[in-house]
């Protein structure tokens, strides 16, 4: 058979091709993009890419570097020395609104230029010169991307000769002591960063490498930490989509980041990443189709932050009741607060007389640290009941956590057909 | 044994102890409240309640009253009637200021002070009295609840004496059209809500009503449609938490709404509901010890909406090969869009030559309707390819959707031990 | 002869005819004005009134009332009691918008709605009911214009109709402790006082009692104190005619108020106060044809704040040189503080060897309190020098002031042509 | 005798001694200054000037120097061209906000710091080179100050190394199409402008040059045309005393412009220009001491814009009766609109068959176009009655106005006294 996967995502963009926005004019390199462009890609947790229209077209990132920019300045100085220097609270203005926080002048988010110049100059250590630093981030975006990222000199260029609201944002923090160094500099290594070429297979892989953690799904490449990646799918969420993100959130519910030559990038938490390309905005500077495309993922493939989960299924599997006289506690799905709160409870019922306890975890599907942490603390308790408590850990997910102090026996058992 | 999660939320009080804030004292019923209560409460998606501390003092709901008369006017007039009348951007404003959108003259959103008394009016049907408004509000909230709830009649004509500022925001929408009829009824009304008296465990359980999508854990009751329990808890998400929205959206991360009488409720989809009680609170209104609580439980128990799920394990159970003979595609696991692409996937990989093909699914914990259509695309598929396809389906789950249209078989097996 | 002041004022409408405003519509009562009327006043400082247009045409009073009800606040509880609760800074915003300080939650200014409706509750004592005190303010804006006003009860009705927005400022002045008692009277209040009906001879004469330092020019009533009106005056000037305050005063330069019924008051220090009514109003709400008239009477007769004197005369008449034998000094003019500057510096030049000295005040044509005390000092310190002085003073306006402590001799001539 | 101005302006410094504000510090430049300096100097129409204090001491123009540069713009281009590019609404916020009109992008006026960037650069040709452009400036405000100013180059390169602010104010305005040309120039220039050198002497000239109409009373020259002059003593009127310009009018109501060095400059029409100077600074940035000054020679001299005038004597002098059988009417004082009107209306009441007027204005003391309109409108009107009218004009002040084309005689009698 033949995944419906691209032909879905084929039938959206013809589905999605009304397009009554504009393409930006603010320099001639945009203004000439063909407005009838567009595409869409995806990207799954293990690194299928999905893609149906112009998805080998290149265009500009723009604005779609600020996330993953911010991304390395966290990495590279770690969350409290740039939350120092730049906040996270949403502005409710347009991109290139002066939004600094009266109390400690700083930019009020990373999202918005003026916090993006910021987070530009926050990239690598302190004393890199410009040259450096510019290089540096563009090989974290190509990172992010999991392929080395060309710039577009042409629109660099193009975009430098028209670079003042910059310049005054740019003055501002470096007035307001948020930024050292030369305000021109930190402008020219912002506008390079966003004159980095992409397709949206990168976009695709980019929001899943956030997505999954920080991991890129292409190359396995630890990009930045897990929190790293957490704080900016955070920060997303609030600030992505400018004036309109609260509208986003409730209509689309993916964590995105747009950019004014047309791209859409979104990620949504061990799910999905996506990236659209059509180059004609909307009043917030918004791809038009590349929003309808969103809502339609989001709509379609229940693709939101705030999808309720369908009931679970027992976490205790029925094939529970005995094995060979002993007390058998099968676990399946995935294992998180939620469903380890009710595994725990299921132990709470077994009496202390009922002698050994198997629990198998081989189904377990997915099993977080506090899921391990919670398994670990209800098998000792068991134990402390006086069962002698054999654990079935067919994949070895349980690690040694309990391994010496806890009095259960784990046993990992490479083939669990053969038990 | 006995559950360890009752003894954590104990731990957690204890530990988050030191109280800094200060008690509201803008009327004597608030300023009188013993500064050092303390509790916590989690509900669970089926119901069970773990509290700890204080948990049986009753306190006013005050604004946490907000999202769920802004549930109750979505529910009865529907979320495109009620963004005519108020937006969902943050504000970036404190509860009472005037945050109206320019050019609309709505409120930017229902959880500011301008933007629920807007709401409170939305509750029922235009005409009803104020009387009948009150009174379906107030029983709203103890569906949400599960209890009827009570109003606390000191503490609402205590603020009836000091209304002017609530009376000022809503004399600005009523001149500007927004709501109809007398401001001061709409403040009158508006201020009866917030006198509602709950306790912890009332939050927790509201919180995990919205949480699984508007179902009541304890009654069963469809409180609001799912749409709407998304819509709510998108805008808690952007908005809940006034000018410290986007901190607490990376640093805790689940959608949450505080009230001045010391109260947090905190709403995870699919996880928990919370609650949390502390009269002292910060310089921007939300209780200290509560939001010390809040980061606990995000942080120790990976309660956080940016939560990178763990790879999962296999979504093709390890047990496949053969069953007698045939093909044998075992599924486990939550299937949702990103699993069920890589079922598919595993299907696109079967030679039409192999003849029978048996997919069972017995083991997948849950299946949201993304993950049943795209399952039945895919069976449909393998069909078509010429397989002669059957579906073991012990829950009966994947229904019949595919029923009479495609060519394949679903066995519904009620014993899955004995197939 | 017949005058041409009046023939100025007609030529001056028929040239301001062309109105491409709007009348107002909010109710129908001022939407039904006719939109054709037009009509001017001018009033001198002896009362002497010209007119011209529609001038028997009645209208009400509206925002015209501000200055007077903030003279009459001023008169019955000091400037600086006042102050504490009314600034005196322009907000550059619209009549209607909601302008308090951050510091203080007063209002910037008592020419915008939120300040206005503060000043009318602080004309009389506090504990005024308010019947008591919107008769006070109507009775007080009669004493500006020389006659009982009454108010126009259909107006009044109507507008009471449409408070919302100001009952919301009032609610917020009230909720910051500016103003006490209840908002609703004082909106009722301050709604009754704009209703007062007016035409443009009232403002004419309203306006010269300002410009003549509190004394009304008809009644010769000292209706507030000179230190209230130059307060109102210079209120006036930097707030008077709203978001376009600067604009006005440098292409008109008379301190001016409009009102949303179409008139028009101005008043310039010692030269004119002047009315005018035309319904149709721009885009700031100030009547088009109005401000048309204004701005010609402002540059045709030179009636602007910051015209420039021409050169004076000397100061010192021609006629000087000797008086039967002794030194003669004739002053003449306008004696302030420039003019008594260069009759000192003339007093300097006498040499002590010179005898007798005698001044002659009779040409001087005003004589302020500073030229006053100037001339007796510079008198004073003639006679220190060893010189009789004589003073020829026949209108007696030297006073008494130096009559006992200085050496010179004050001669009150009756007819000066006799000397 | 002595005259007893500068005692007066002696004791006025002795009386504000106390100085409660701060020095400058944001350079060392400014921070070095000897806070304990103060000094006074007014300038009177006529070119006298009067000091107290340290009135040699040097200090840079700083702010100052805005409405000269300002009034240089104005000349060079005209007002309705600048007003294209600079406001001139107070913006009622500190001298270094971004304050741009939202509709228009222009800076709100031309005292706060990007107002007076752009105006800099309106000064002279559009093509005019930086060196070219900062040396007419600097000329200018020496043509102002009746010398050559010069440089402090120290505290130029010293305001150069933290220029970061306003380098962004201009980058802004550049962004806006407002300037042209190189933001970095631009404020280079402006800084040099701020640091030519004054002392309270030079202001007080400067500040006489503005209120006698653009005319240097020392060295008569024309600095400016009338109608700037006018233009920039509204614009110091309504935003020359930052955000607290409001209480500045109605307190001291002399135009005026403080500096960051600590003068303040004030200039009112027609009767004095002053200077001070004394270093420390209240929260707004004005000279503390200095303001003090202000309001003191505000209320003795009665030195206020809305000062009321007295009373005047009557127009019509008291010789009147008849003069060898004919009518006679002597005309006395400043002869503006008011004082023509009363004129007028006395010739009103001559009976048309009295035969021979004869009109004395020899005791005019000023008379100003409009008074001179005014007078020859109803001398032709007398004419035309069928009186022969004589008018004694020994000053030659009524030109020929009417000369052609009225039928009455104006006599210019060199020696009123033999006539």
């Amino acid at each position: 058979m033949h995944s419906p996967v691209g032909e879905y995502l084929q039938q959206i963009l013809s589905e999605c091709a009304a397009d009554d926005g504009a393409v930006a004019d603010y320099i001639p390199e945009l203004a000439a993009a063909d407005p009838d462009h567009l595409a869409v890609a995806l990207c799954t947790p293990d690194g299928t890419l999905y893609s149906a229209g112009d998805a080998e077209r290149r265009f500009t990132i723009q604005s779609i570097s600020k996330p993953f920019a911010y991304a390395l300045a966290l990495r590279d100085h770690g969350i409290d020395a740039v939350l120092e220097k730049v906040g996270v609270e949403p502005s409710g203005d347009a991109f290139n609104e002066i939004s600094l926080e009266e109390r400690t002048g700083r930019p009020e988010n990373p999202m918005i230029n003026i916090g993006a110049i910021t987070t530009h100059t926050l990239v690598g250590p302190a004393d890199l010169d410009e040259d450096a630093r510019t290089a540096r981030v563009i090989e974290g975006l190509g990172a992010f991307a999991g392929r080395e990222l060309a710039v577009d000199e042409d629109v660099f260029a193009s975009e430098m000769s028209e670079v003042w609201r910059n310049l005054a944002l740019a003055s501002l923090v470096r007035a307001n002591g948020i930024i050292s160094g030369s305000p021109e500099e930190a402008v020219r290594g912002y506008t390079r960063q966003c004159a980095a070429l992409v397709d949206v297979r990168d976009l695709a892989v980019m929001g899943m490498t956030l997505a999954r953690g920080g991991t890129n799904p292409l190359t396995g490449e630890q990009v930045v930490p897990e929190e790293v990646a957490r704080q900016v799918l955070s920060v997303m969420t609030s600030c992505g989509m400018y004036d309109a993100a609260g509208d986003w959130l409730s209509a689309v519910g993916i964590p995105a980041k747009s950019g004014v030559a047309g791209g859409i990038l979104g990620a949504l938490p061990g799910q999905v990443g996506a990236g659209t390309f059509s180059p004609r905005l909307d009043r917030f500077g918004n791809s038009v189709r590349g929003v309808r495309v969103f809502e339609r993922l989001s709509r379609d493939m229940n693709l939101h932050l705030m999808r309720i989960p369908e009931p679970s299924l027992e976490v205790i599997g029925r094939r529970e009741r005995t094995l060979r006289g002993r007390r058998l506690v099968v676990l399946q799905g995935a294992m998180d607060f939620a469903s380890a709160e009710m595994a725990l409870r299921h132990f709470e019922r077994i009496d202390p007389s009922e002698g050994d306890v198997v629990v198998d975890i081989g189904m377990v599907s997915t099993l977080n640290d506090v899921g391990r942490r919670m398994l670990h603390e209800g098998l000792a308790r068991l134990a402390a009941d006086g069962h002698r408590v054999i654990v079935v850990d067919p994949h070895g997910r349980l690690g040694d956590l309990g391994g010496g102090r806890v009095p259960y026996i784990a046993r990992v058992v490479p083939d669990r057909e053969g038990m």
